[in-house]
């Protein structure tokens, strides 16, 4: 695996498969002789490491943030056109379109790693952090089958539990799954410190958990949660519409309406899904199997590797 | 200590001061039965318990649910109108007026252990659940010395930290740091079932911790946050105002806008907060003592008995 930019994700990835298996690439000088004097092989000629990949059919993950996806993806048309090719970028469509005009699609499967902790950089990565966590696998249509099958074999190694969806599906579940809890945490804690120093002493553990996301670095928050711009828009238009009629049912009746049983009958239905189901076995390539990849995910079924 | 009600916080609370120092009541008498089992002396009889407290000059703790008060309340100002008075529900406004009502202010003193769990019940009552917490006692005009400081030894004994402030500023701060929080885990789960199970198969620890709250009874949700509908409304409008704004500006823009960072720098100054301060020694009674007491709880400061 060739794995470019070796930041919390990058460099965690290196470490769950092991130096014999990755070599990889960062920008940073400074963050490449780090990862090396950490006995992993990570250069900061991009060109160079490119030329590897194709060279040893590596498969290159893309591990830098989206800002600077352009222009990596323009080094791969030029060094590594035919490379098998993923990613571990948070947001999934915006991807799938660089790929595109890129003219990297052929052999392009996307993926996201759904874990992550309020640290960056090299050192925060750890050899465990994909372990027991969901890592979603694209099944877009004309999916390349090896490929998919590299990445899923790839997340597997590393300890992750596969979930697959298009790229349209999973933007639409990440924005309310954790794009507008990240809103939501950063109100919450606005609105919590405005309270002045006797609110702050009186917060709990339902405040600390509530705003826990509200800790991580606020590039990091834009960078997850802005280039999901359609989906988000649409999600906080529904919390707008819930939270404004539970104001105006407070404010009219003196109670908070139908929303405080839904929302925990949906908190009951989160814990439910929690239960782990059986997988899905999926064989790439086989007739149909991005839609029963797509059907699983659908289900919130996980799906498996066929042997 | 004559506790009224023995749910999960007046349980906790016989227990955190033991069988020999406390004695109770409790309308449902399987909950009573539960108790009597367990070794407390928790009674059906509701004015035969409060004779008893008059006779003992017991602290009367009122730990039943707001829409019970006036009931209990009534029955305290018939048998035991001269007792001292405190209770442990999580608005204070709303007691005090209907304290006052039944014409018991003489010897009453709000308190509100910041603590809980998602279950309740006299089953469900912990001996440690106050340690560590924060208990903030009232400090409100014309409080009776000698019943707070009996507030506050108590609160003491039971391992929590003491915090004052007037009724109103209590209110007005917990609707900011506990009850907007509720509504806002409310929506986010909700948000989150609205993608299917897809959703809810990718949710991981942001949302967990995110919705983790909207886990409690609906009911007790209720109970603690409609009470408080004046401050309520308030913060609901200003979440309403930045999430407005953040959406406002994501359409327009592509960025969230300065919520992002001005909740960072909000949940660290909550973060900041949590190192513990020295207490402000008080003598109740003492030439402005409520004063002394309302300046610590503005700074955030803990307060303690003078010896």
């Amino acid at each position: 695996m060739c794995v470019l930019g070796v930041g919390l994700i990058g460099g965690s990835l290196m470490r769950a498969l092991g130096p014999d298996r990755t070599f990889g690439w960062n920008r940073s000088a400074p963050t490449a002789m780090a990862a090396t004097a950490d006995g992993y092989d990570v250069s900061t000629d991009l060109a160079h490491t490119l030329r590897r990949a194709a060279r040893t059919d590596a498969l290159v993950v893309v591990g830098v943030p989206l800002p600077a996806l352009d222009a990596v993806l323009g080094a791969v048309a030029e060094h590594a056109p035919g490379v098998a090719l993923t990613d571990v970028i948070s947001v999934k469509g915006p991807v799938l379109d660089a790929v595109r005009r890129h003219g990297l699609a052929a052999r392009f499967v996307g993926g996201h790693p759904m874990a992550g902790t309020a640290h960056s950089g090299w050192e925060a990565g750890e050899a465990d952090l994909f372990r027991g966590a969901t890592w979603l696998v694209a099944a877009d249509d004309d999916a390349d089958p090896d490929t998919w099958a590299r990445v899923a074999a790839m997340a597997t190694d590393c300890g992750s539990r596969l979930v697959s969806a298009s790229s349209a599906e999973h933007d639409g579940a990440v924005a309310r799954i954790s794009h507008v809890g990240h809103v939501l945490a950063e109100s919450l804690a606005l609105t919590g410190q405005r309270g002045g120093d006797l609110a702050l002493a009186l917060a709990a553990g339902s405040f600390r958990d509530g705003t826990r996301v509200a800790g991580t670095a606020p590039d990091l928050v834009r960078a997850i949660c802005e280039p999901n711009r359609d989906a988000l828009l649409g999600v906080l238009d529904e919390v707008l519409t819930d939270l404004t009629a539970a104001r105006e049912a407070l404010a009219a009746s003196g109670s908070l309406g139908p929303l405080i049983d839904e929302g925990h009958r949906a908190r009951q239905a989160y814990e439910q899904a929690q239960v782990e189901q059986e997988a899905v076995v999926i064989r790439p390539g086989a007739p149909g199997w991005l839609d029963a990849l797509r059907a699983a995910g659908a289900q919130g079924r996980p799906v498996s590797l066929a042997d």
